[in-house]
């Protein structure tokens, strides 16, 4: 080895242990050694190494996979969830709703309308699906939507689970529920008996971000004074709705005044609107009232605003991470827990049984390993019809023949 | 719901076929109702909904986690691998090495030597992880050598599957090794046996990228025919070394061109030295003989800088990601179908205990159907992965997007 100590470009900052480490590692050794070095390395540009770019490199697949986001909006009906989600996502997602009459409305149950868009923006895909519950609280048994909303967002962690598990994990598809948005009425003095028992199914399983909604027939005062009911109760009964993190310390100061700003809209009044209007020259989503215009997207008239940066220009990573990190973590570790109980009895009963005890029917591991397997192979096919039909519509786009 | 004709700021492309759906659709319905909506989205600044941040989302999440990676080099003593981690690193982890007899080197078996750096460079943190293999092919056993550092790749892997299938996934440690520098002395005439053995014991493990070490004593000439009998070696003994991926076709030309350099450079010859030179004023890393100055970062004099940009700035995450979605994935397949034959195994002994039956081994109906399904499954994902390498040849030869 050449001698090194004329190129000294870099500061090894040691300790005494590490030294220590290194003496006792000088030599050569029998068994795999391990030594930690700590470098600080604060210099020009001469030595750069080029690592700096990875971040780069994580944007650069991240735009070239696309993105899921699927969103659930609750809340009883009339309340404006569809026009909120046509004003946030800028599309006409509803255009063609027919709004049942009051029979309707009584009899039917909650059903899960699941809407999946397709958008791009600046080169970013992104795979968009709404999770609408129609009917929410307009029937009097409200257990039911209660029931049909957690169902769904199981159903969800229970289909990754499955495909989390299997063998082939590379084509994975994500439908869980990133995040859901509760309506709370402007009318309500504070979160109703409905909302609360509604919230406490589902604050472990999503992140809830609550949403007064129609706030234009509110003054300011009164805005003021439910959102702070509306806390107080969420605090009262525990109900842990999605937590905005914390900002980092070393961010500029404008994405830190910003942070401030969203944690403390929250819970967002807002105000959403189909129609365009014309204002001095200027085309704004708004409602025309006999005493002025309600601009949706100013600030001072509504919470809209913050509402779209958060869930979407700053947040929304975030409210997948927390799914994946938290929600999902928290399922999978129920899963697995029943799957190990239920395992566990399972090799009691044989075990019984082979002492001589033969009564029940058993479901063993490898029945469950069959019935993953079932699943896998289902999921197989489908992906494998849907790249069939690709390849179809690709080959008669281009108008030429790939041999399958 | 408001008039939404005054209010058409999307464009919904609906095929003739969602139109139909829609209108399906249509009113109240019991059961859950999906609808999937394709919108092209090119419209100016007053349209933007706002994800096209969600890449950057990620590139800020990235770099407050930081970055792991370990790199493997493997090759005999005296080629220079310690000289070239710190010429790549910019490091001086070999520095209080003390270079064995030739007595210690003829005893000495191969041990893995594991060192950790944690840098960072423009705030992005990388704790990078050197496993050196010293005296490798020094030994007259080679089988020793090959069998530490395939053990080695295994039980990193089989740590991560532990990891993975545990119930505390949030701090996990990837010490998987994601590359393996592969060092062949300038002198081979082309792979020797005790290459080819051990590649072919790596190269479904690990992302293997071979270099040419000390290419100072080769001319440009000799260097082109010794490149040349390498790949030729690689293809005729079947040995998968890492792969390049595709370049996007929508990628710009600069970027596609230093592609395609990297590319053809491949195995890279290269000369590395912890020695700084006076060059004309400036300082270069280089060896100096009585017939001049091998400047290491020229590209004309070596690969050095293109292995650094490919190793470091352009494919690190790739490396990465084929690590995670091929070499691992493998690795946990084969783990996954072990413990099912295990579990099997143990199935049949407790029914031939219940059976009290003790002679031969019992195969049931239903371990039966799990392996064809397991063999189902496999015959599945050939069938997927040849359907993708048509799209991709389809999309290829008409040069335009199809979007899975």
């Amino acid at each position: 080895m050449e001698n090194s100590d004329s190129f000294a470009i870099l500061d090894i900052n040691l300790s005494d242990k590490d030294k220590d480490e290194l003496k006792k590692n000088d030599g050569n050794k029998k068994s795999p050694i391990t030594t930690v070095i700590k470098i600080q390395r604060d210099r020009g540009e001469r030595d750069y190494i080029g690592f700096a770019t990875l971040p780069e490199q994580v944007h650069r697949k991240s735009v070239k996979r696309g993105f899921d986001f699927t969103l659930m909006v609750v809340g009883e009906s009339g309340l404006g969830k569809s026009t909120l989600i046509n004003s946030l996502f800028l599309g006409d997602l509803y255009k063609n709703r027919k709004i049942p009459d009051v029979q309707d409305r009584i009899e039917k149950t909650t059903t899960i309308e699941k809407k999946t868009m397709e958008i791009e923006e600046r080169g970013v895909k992104l795979r968009l699906t709404i999770v609408d519950t129609p009917g929410f609280g307009d029937a009097i048994n409200c257990e039911d939507s209660w029931r049909v909303c957690s169902a769904y967002i199981d159903e969800q962690f229970r289909q990754y689970f499955t495909d989390e598990s299997g063998l082939n994990r590379r084509h994975m598809q994500d439908n869980r529920v990133h995040c859901c948005l509760y309506f709370v009425p402007p009318w309500a003095h504070s979160l109703r008996q409905v909302d609360l028992e509604m919230m406490k199914r589902l604050h472990r399983k999503v992140n809830i971000v609550v949403v007064i909604a129609k706030a234009d027939s509110l003054t300011a005062i009164e805005i003021k004074r439910l959102k702070a009911r509306i806390l107080n109760d969420l605090e009262e009964h525990q109900i842990q709705v999605y937590q905005f993190p914390e900002c980092d310390s070393d961010e500029d100061e404008d994405f830190k005044q910003q942070d401030r700003e969203l944690k403390e809209a929250a819970p967002f009044a807002v105000v959403a609107s189909d129609i365009v209007l014309e204002m001095g020259g200027k085309r704004v989503r708004g409602r025309q009232y006999p005493w002025g215009i309600v601009d949706v997207e100013n600030p001072r008239h509504s919470d809209f605003t913050k509402l779209r940066t958060m869930l979407i220009s700053t947040h929304m990573q975030d409210l997948k991470d927390v799914t994946q990190d938290v929600h999902y973590e928290n399922f999978r570790a129920q899963c697995i827990s029943q799957i190990s109980q239920h395992a566990m009895r399972e090799r009691g009963k044989l075990k019984r049984d082979s002492m001589g005890n033969n009564n029940d029917v058993v479901i063993t591991d490898t029945d469950r390993l069959l019935l993953q397997k079932d699943e896998e192979i289902r999921r197989m096919q489908d992906m494998l019809t849907q790249m069939q039909q690709k390849l179809k519509a690709s080959d008669k786009k281009h108008d030429s023949i790939i041999d399958v």
